[in-house]
Order: structure tokens, then sequence, then C-alpha cells
């Protein structure tokens, strides 16, 4: 049986519903229930970890008995995992919903399964229904679940020649305002940005997304690495997100600690050893170059150690894109897989 | 007077005449000795430093009186100075030239001023017939006339980051097929190419110019810098032209002498130390990265140190063209003037 225009309408609410939800750790879901006519019964979406699942949300505003052969239209596959909350495919059997229609397939080892499930009890389930547009939605979070850890991008602003500052350390501004304010739109795009405590006691960066001096809605968390002491004073601490501080240098730890914060895209803004250590870690999903058309020369280098020993170690990119900003030039790379082809012929 | 059918076709002869001359210390220069009714009686060319200039020898295949009433076709201004020849202006006017046809003002403070001293003894004369033709033939000697020296282009390979090698020296290649074959190319372009003894010891380079394997029609006279010795065995002494090794860091003493041996256009092929002694010196007039799509970290940069010691001293440069060669890109630039526009807004 296809999916009919009542249940269409009603993917495109839970889509919306979906969306009211915070991005975190877990993803965002809408739910919509349908009597067998095709009228809105009730709505719901996921609030966060720990509040119930989107499908569970809805069903808690009907009355027991009313759900009897109603359909759910859901932005995910219902799960069938007991979590903090029980499976939801068995919270749509016990309901006695007769048909549940879905735009994307569980992508969880532990909590898929749910479509099955709901078959075997003798459920009608359709699947796929605005997968696309499901998938924009929670993007972020697949790709973390993808990953295990936030997505990294990492981020550094450089002279042709690859560095980072003059001898004397002066670095304001190395790239021009077109550049930095693309740094900006970015940086409002990633739930948490990151620097190393360097960075932090060199230059007292506020670490927040601005245009000019407005901020943008959308402020990423700040996250300052590194045992020193951020100073009581420092601009950081008055950013509208508490700033999260890891005196630690391991980066592992902290990306799963992030993780299970519900960050899913983390933009660390350097400086030198901070973005090294990202890259010598392999965490980079993706690099941010962002090369002014100057020559510096001399020790304040963009990058510093990544890991290379020698040119087979080297670690290859391939470039998405080189956008012209201004005078400068931004490389949006991504390290090439051991696997990918374009690994050949180079040497 | 307008210059007719047969000025105009002398002229385009003249200038293939021209390029039968050496590019050298001196330009090359043609010309085409018409009679009255515009035919052609003789045909001469600057054989190089030393030697008649182009008038003069057009001049010598005739006899004494033939040349009474003729007009004379050159493709630069005849000269007015007394070097190891006597001035040309003087010799046209005792072989009785009537007219003098000319493509290109002599820029040369001493030799300029021919045109008025033919003029001043009542010879016609007709400057700018196909000036532009001229002064392509011409280029690389007018640059250098106006630097005083040769033209120099700095050229190096580099990881996005800025090496020039992995931390244990291996660099090749950094950059793929493509942009190698570029560097040829671009090598056989120029009269000479320069590396300092570091690159010789290590790399122990050809410095041909090749195809593949084949070595182009122009080879570049190989010059190598710097006080250690090369090897008897050294790549550099199989070249087709013989080696020039300077034993001094004088790089102004050593463009003084190139200029001399008519070098009118240097190639700087690295290491870094040599080009960025070069950068650092002001003796950049083109620079030539190639960056390729890759990550290195560590030690071998591939520029050290070019006296810049805070941002205000950048060497701002002027990107003429990103060109994209296979999976690799080519920043073409020059310094940014002092007084040029672009400079400003940057900071
Ligand atoms: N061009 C650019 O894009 C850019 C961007 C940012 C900064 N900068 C410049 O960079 C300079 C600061 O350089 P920096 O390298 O000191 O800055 P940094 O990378 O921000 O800070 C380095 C510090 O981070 C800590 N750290 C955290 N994790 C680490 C790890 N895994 N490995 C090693 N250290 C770790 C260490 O501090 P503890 O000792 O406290 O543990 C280390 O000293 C400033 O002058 C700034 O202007 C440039
Ligand atoms: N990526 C590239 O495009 C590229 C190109 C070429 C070479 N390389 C690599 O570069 C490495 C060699 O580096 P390098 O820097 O030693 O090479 P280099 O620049 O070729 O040679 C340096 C030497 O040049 C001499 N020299 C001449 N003029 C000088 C001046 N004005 N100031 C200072 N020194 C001057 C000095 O030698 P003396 O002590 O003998 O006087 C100096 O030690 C090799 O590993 C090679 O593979 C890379």
């Amino acid at each position: 049986m296809a999916v009919n225009a009542a249940e269409r309408d009603a993917m495109v609410r839970a889509l919306h519903l979906a969306a009211r939800g915070p991005r975190g750790a877990n993803p965002q879901v809408g739910a919509v229930i349908l009597s067998p006519e095709g009228r809105v019964l009730a709505e719901g979406w996921h609030q966060g970890a720990g509040t119930p699942h989107a499908e569970v949300d809805a069903l808690s505003k009907l009355d027991p008995l009313e759900a009897r052969g109603a359909t759910a239209v859901v932005t995910l596959e219902p799960c069938n995992h007991t979590g903090r909350t029980g499976p939801c495919a068995v919270a749509l059997i016990e309901a006695g919903i007769a048909r549940v229609v879905y735009a994307l397939d569980d992508p969880g080892a532990v909590s898929g399964g749910g479509a099955d499930r709901l078959r075997a009890s003798g459920v009608d389930v359709e699947s796929g229904e605005q997968a696309e547009a499901a998938h924009a939605v929670i993007d972020g979070w697949l790709t973390a679940q993808r990953l295990g850890r936030p997505h990294v991008t990492v981020k550094w602003a450089q002279s042709l020649d690859g560095r980072a500052a003059a001898d004397d350390g002066s670095s304001m501004w190395i790239t021009g305002p077109e550049a930095r304010a693309d740094v900006h739109r970015r940086r409002a795009e990633a739930d948490a940005i990151a620097v190393g405590t360097g960075t932090v006691l060199a230059d007292d960066p506020s670490l927040t997304a601005r245009d000019g001096d407005a901020l943008l809605p959308h402020q990423p968390i700040p996250v300052v690495i590194g045992a020193r002491v951020t100073p009581d004073d420092a601009a950081v601490r008055r950013h509208p997100h508490t700033p999260l501080f890891f005196d630690t240098h391991d980066l592992h730890a902290i990306l799963a600690d992030l993780h299970s914060r519900g960050v899913q895209s983390l933009f660390v803004e350097g400086g030198p050893t901070l973005a090294s250590a990202f890259l010598a870690a392999g965490f980079a999903d993706r690099i941010l170059a962002y090369v002014a058309p100057v020559l510096l020369g001399g020790r304040r280098l963009a990058l510093t150690d990544i890991g290379v020993g020698s040119l087979t170690e080297a670690r290859r990119l391939t470039i998405d894109e080189w956008v012209p900003l201004g005078g400068d030039l931004l490389a949006i790379a991504h390290p090439v897989e051991e696997t990918d082809p374009q690994h050949e012929g180079a040497a």
C-alpha cells in the first residue's frame, strides 16, 4: 500500500516538529498520529535525551484506546531498544497502531530493528517517505553516530608560505575581511568551537560568531583545551554559553565527552599546536585553510608537527573547493581515505 | 609622409632578421635597406656584443655610394652612441641614407637620441611602425634594461602548509606530473636557471628543460650559487651549457655578472635558502609557488627567513593567476609595489 496524501502532509508536519527538538546526543524526531480517515489525532517530538521519544510523546496526548487502528507518521524508524525509555515499537504495538509510515531507517545497531518488530506484530509499515528531507534534519547527528564522535573541522589562516603570524607574533590580520566574515558564518554552523590555551592566553578571543559587532543567532559552545588556567577576565568567560575547560591533551577523551554532551560538530580554530594535534590524531574530517597572498617566512608556523616523517606518510587531501574570498583563497578539503583512488598516481 | 607598402614588408623582414641574432646583453635588431623604388638592396642583423649593429651590418654589404638616397628600415631606433662601434645614426648619415623607418624608440639614456640626430641632418624619419611586434622580439632585453639586471622568477613547490619536503628530506614528488611538466616548460623560457649548492648536493639535479626524457630546444644556462664545491660527477656538469659557478652569497654581484653576460631572465629553482635569499633581497620579480594538496608539517620549510619581522613588513603579493595543474595549484604572483593601491585596506 502506497503512502496517501494525508500521510504525506503529516510527514511534512512531522519534519517541522522534529526541528523543535534540541540538537544533541539524540536525533531530532517528529511524529504525527492520524485517524484511519487521515485526521490528525496528536503530534509529538523528541525534546532531548531522557525525555520520551517522538512517537511516545504523541501517544501520550491521546486517551487509551484512541490510537487503536490509527497510523503513526514518524521521521525516523521507531526504535527497538530499551534505554531511558522503552522501545517505541512496543509502545506503538501496545497502543494498537495499525500502520506506521516513517522516513529514515534507524542507523543504530542497538536501536534498529523496530520496523521488523512492528511487522512481526502485524503492523503495516512503509519506509522511505521524504527520506531526503529527514536526512537533512539530522545530518549532523547521523555523521556523529557514524564517526562515534563529533564531526571535526580544523580551520586555520596562513600566509602562502604556511605561516600563522609574523616572527614577532603579529597576526592581525593575515587574511582580509571577507575571509574573516566567512569564518564567523562557519562558526555559527558548529555546535562547539575549540582553541588551545596558547591562543586564549595570546589573543584572548571571544569565540563568538558575529556579523560585524552583532552576535549571530546561533552561538557555538566555547571549548578551551590545555592545562594552563584561563584568566578570570578572559573574553571567553563572557561568551553566551558557559565555556567547557579540558585540562588534558587527550583529544580522544575530549571528543567522547563532547559527544556525550550532544556536540555533533566541533570547529577547531587553533592555534597551530592544537590544529596540528587534531591532524596528527586523524581527527580532522574537514580542513579549512584560509590562504592569504602574502609571504612571511620565519618561525610562526600555521602547522607544527603532524606526525609525518616521510613523504609516503604525507596527509594527502582532496580539495573539495578553492573559494576566492576577497584577495584570499580558502581551501576546503578532507583527508584522502587510505583506499581512495585519488591516492594512486601521486607519490 | 606615411610608411608605404614596401617599407611595411621590409619591417616584417627586418623583424625576422632580428630574431637571427643571439639573445644577450645587446638587443636583437634587424635592418633592411630599400632603394627609393622600394627594392631590397641589403639586409643586416646584430650578431651580438662587439659586432656591428644591424644598420651597419646591412650597409657593409653595399658598395660606397649605393646607399645614397636609400631608405633604412630598422626594428630599433638607430643609436647615437659610440661604444665598441660608432653611432649608427652617423653611419647612416655618412652613407647618404635619405629616410629611416624604425619600430621602437631606443630606451637607453646613453644610446638614445638617434632619431633627433638623423632629423638634424635632414634625414626623413618615421617611428612606431610595427612597434608592438618589435617590442615582443626584445621584451626580455627591455625588461632587463629597465631593471638593470636579469628579470628574476623565484619558483618553489610546497605542501599546502608550506613545506618543501617531509621531515626525512624526501621531496620527490610533492607535486604531480602536470606541475612538473609546467616547470620544465618555464625553465625553457629562461636564459639561466639557478640553484644553491644545498640543492646540488642533496638532489644532484640536471637543470635541463625536458619534455619527458627529451631535451626541449632551448636550454637555460645552469648557475650554481654557494661556496661548497660541486662534485666532478654532478649531473649539472653534463648540462648542454657549461655551468656557471658563483662561490659568493652576494646576489647583487651575481645578477650584475649575469646581466653583463647577456642573461635577461633568471629562473631561481631553490632550494629554500636560495629562494628566501632572493626574496629577502627584493630580487623576485615573479613568484611561482606550486602548491600540492597535502600536509606535511615538520621542519623542511619551503621558505626560511625572508627578512619579515612584523606583519606590517609582510611581503604582500598580487596574485596574477591561480592555475590548476592536475591536483595542484600554481600561484603566479608578483610583489605588491609599495605604492600599489591594493596594499591599502590590508593591514
Ligand atoms: N592563524 C591562525 O589561524 C591562528 C589561529 C589561532 C591562533 N593563532 C596564533 O597561534 C598562537 C598560539 O599558538 P599555540 O600553538 O600556542 O596555540 P594553541 O594551539 O591554541 O595552544 C597550544 C596549547 O594547547 C594545549 N594543548 C591542548 N591539547 C594539546 C595537545 N593535544 N597537544 C599539545 N598541546 C595541547 C597546550 O597547552 P597547556 O600547556 O596549557 O596544556 C598547548 O601549549 C597565537 O599567537 C595565535 O595568535 C593563529
Ligand atoms: N620544494 C622545492 O621547490 C625545492 C627546490 C629545490 C630544492 N629543494 C630541496 O631543498 C633542500 C636543500 O635546501 P637548501 O636550502 O640547503 O638548498 P639551497 O638553497 O639550494 O642551497 C643553500 C646553500 O646555497 C648557498 N647560498 C648561495 N647564496 C646564498 C645566500 N644568498 N644566502 C645563503 N646561502 C646561499 C649556501 O651554500 P654554501 O655554504 O655552499 O655557500 C647555502 O647553504 C634539498 O633537500 C632539496 O630537495 C626543494
